[in-house]
């Protein structure tokens, strides 16, 4: 298989958009990532772009796209997997590359969800799960779901509402390094805990905002790359699963079975020990579309044992200088969640802090040269799991 | 790159589905490709779900047609292109399996149109031209779109209407013997004539109809094939191109430079002469959503110089027996157009006819064991050549 690499990546400044149409805030993430690449737009031979759309009135959007970003005439196509659409985005351009079939491919996101009122965007959003047994049936939307996963959680760990409000405080920190996060503001616990309930146990800091954004990502063969003498940095393996999409059918509210799976594929991929890939990774992007989703990641990922994810969190083990630091960006709570355009949003967090690019705090310790990226649609109807590494050797 | 072959293909009854859902559909074509493929439902690694959507409940359909197939928990995405979605599907699978990915990967095509009232479904469908500039400020649907290619290559090369109707007869007839077919009545010239205007020149004959349908296509590995002793046809080359999304900025209304795009690259990986492709191809399925677009991908392939599409269909020479056979399942017109499910249906049949498995009067006369799929999205915004072969030796 041949190796490939990511030469250049972006993401905008996220949150309310209405400055921006939706071609304009994909050119804003393109055009930095194509910079950083040292490409032109004419050296880009397909792109996957990632869109759940639905509240846009361009329900079409790849070819608006690409014409935007000046790539067209090459080939096009968008894909979705609800939130994880970035990530999928990402393995299948790196799929295209590493067949032979292009040299450089595009992956990228782009989501207006503000332009809907949020009712609307609640309500499409839940269709998501599953539509004719748990929207239409029970009128589960997303906080509803997730609640389900922290009531059991709770119940069979112990944890308690200050707990998850931990993940919002840490994220809400390091998001107020970001500038391109939507949200800036350092919370505390007590800010978290006396936020309005949108779903017992979450409350407003527990879930994640609707945002706009765009994140773009350029992928690269060895070749390419080798010939071009650009940095890059590797993708050393993916892991994709889908769970079953009826909530009853589930086994098990504490954790995702396809993000286990996913995992341990990738894990297998890039040659880290799913026994303590905590010690090999330098950091990590979780999906925390809402803060149990946060702590679920942290013991489906094997970062921590069944039960004790919370304690991660309670010990400040995912901050910086902790066992992993996770979601140095500010997460999708508090960086924000354009749905299709956040699995890139978390690959290229990945890339700069991997070549050490990131600015001031939010910068972590590059030891391994080995980071992850966790990307979930729905509550586990879809996983992907992405390391990346700056090493290309490892490769299977 | 590895050679990867199709083992197992199908589509559903084409028409009016109220009686299946879509995961019913899915279902009814998975079943008879995996049958043919002769493997497991688990031995699918991944799926990729190809689906406009926008007119039924179930918004997200991938992980909830994976899951009615049985192949839960392979990971899964839905692709969209347009008309084009399903022959995304099929490229990205391929790639896939050529990059060392997987083994075997589905590609799966549904979609579930008659639910919406034909006017939602025509105006979401206008959505694929370009949403801003001609949908919303000039209303333009597709039947108007076409219409302005119909006048253009009328006035240009001094077509009639009678002439666009010769491609309605033509695939009416094969449909005919197409059990699978939304229309199976034979129509004439004089039919089609009297058949009301939707958007002049274009009557109710020289239109695509609205369609319900699922089509399955399974790709697998050389090594797979080899060591499973399965009889295989090879994709042996694909092309694939956007054309800008704003029709006032074409140059030429007379054909799709999308689509000549994707064909020049599909002949060069196929190695199939692009002077004279007719000669080394059995048969096409080329995307014939109006009269006059068959007419132009004549054209567009290489089939007929510019101007002499016409004279093809006047001359029959894409019937059995002519100059290359075209649409022999009754295509578009008459087989019918459920968007995301067109791609796989095509390559479906050309899969059956290269293996001579397609009964009675529809089976084409096979020599050079090469056969080509022609599909386009919006009026070649999107445009994906798909070049089969029986012989995998060629491939670039």
């Amino acid at each position: 298989m041949r190796k490939v690499g990511i030469i250049g990546a972006s993401y905008t400044k996220f949150g309310e958009r209405f400055d921006a149409s939706m071609q304009e805030l994909a050119w804003e993430a393109f055009k930095d990532a194509i910079n950083e690449a040292n490409i032109e737009p004419a050296q880009i031979e397909y792109s996957v772009v990632s869109n759940m759309g639905g509240w846009s009135s361009e329900s079409l959007p790849a070819v608006i796209v690409s014409e935007a970003l000046g790539i067209n005439p090459r080939g096009s196509v968008r894909v979705e997997a609800a939130c994880a659409s970035g990530s999928s985005a990402v393995k299948l351009a790196h799929d295209v590359v590493a067949s032979g079939q292009a040299e450089v491919v595009l992956a990228i996101g782009v989501e207006k969800m503000r332009e809907s009122p949020s009712r609307t965007v609640v309500e499409y959003i839940g269709r998501a799960g599953n539509f004719m047994w748990e929207f239409e049936n029970f009128g589960l939307t997303f906080p509803g779901y997730y609640a389900l996963y922290a009531t059991a959680y709770m119940s069979k760990f112990g944890a308690k509402e200050e707990d998850l409000c931990e993940v919002a405080v840490k994220n809400h920190y390091y998001a107020s390094f970001n500038e391109k996060a939507q949200y800036r503001n350092k919370i505390s616990v007590e800010k978290c805990m006396y936020s309005p309930y949108v779903a017992w146990p979450l409350k407003l800091y527990d879930c994640s905002p609707i945002t706009d954004g765009a994140s773009a990502v350029i992928l690269a063969s060895e070749d390419f790359i080798k010939s071009h003498g650009q940095e890059a940095v590797w993708i050393s393996g993916t892991g994709y699963a889908t769970g079953t999409a009826n909530l009853s059918k589930r086994d098990d509210f504490t954790g995702l079975d396809a993000a286990r799976k996913a995992a341990q594929q990738a894990y297998v991929k890039a040659s880290i020990d799913p026994e303590r890939p905590a010690s090999q990774l330098d950091l990590a992007e979780v999906h925390d579309c809402f803060t149990i989703a946060e702590i679920m990641a942290y013991e489906d990922l094997g970062f921590a044992k069944k039960g004790e994810g919370i304690k991660l969190i309670k010990e400040k083990q995912t901050y910086k200088g902790g066992v992993i630091p996770v979601n140095l960006d500010g997460g999708l709570k508090a960086k924000g969640h354009p749905i299709g355009a956040t699995g890139e949003s978390m690959i290229a967090e990945l890339y700069h802090q991997l070549l050490g690019k990131v600015k001031g705090e939010r910068q972590a310790e590059i030891r391994n040269g080995k980071a992850l990226a966790h990307n979930v649609g729905g509550t586990g109807h879809y996983a992907y799991v992405t390391i990346l590494s700056l090493d290309k050797g490892e490769r299977s």
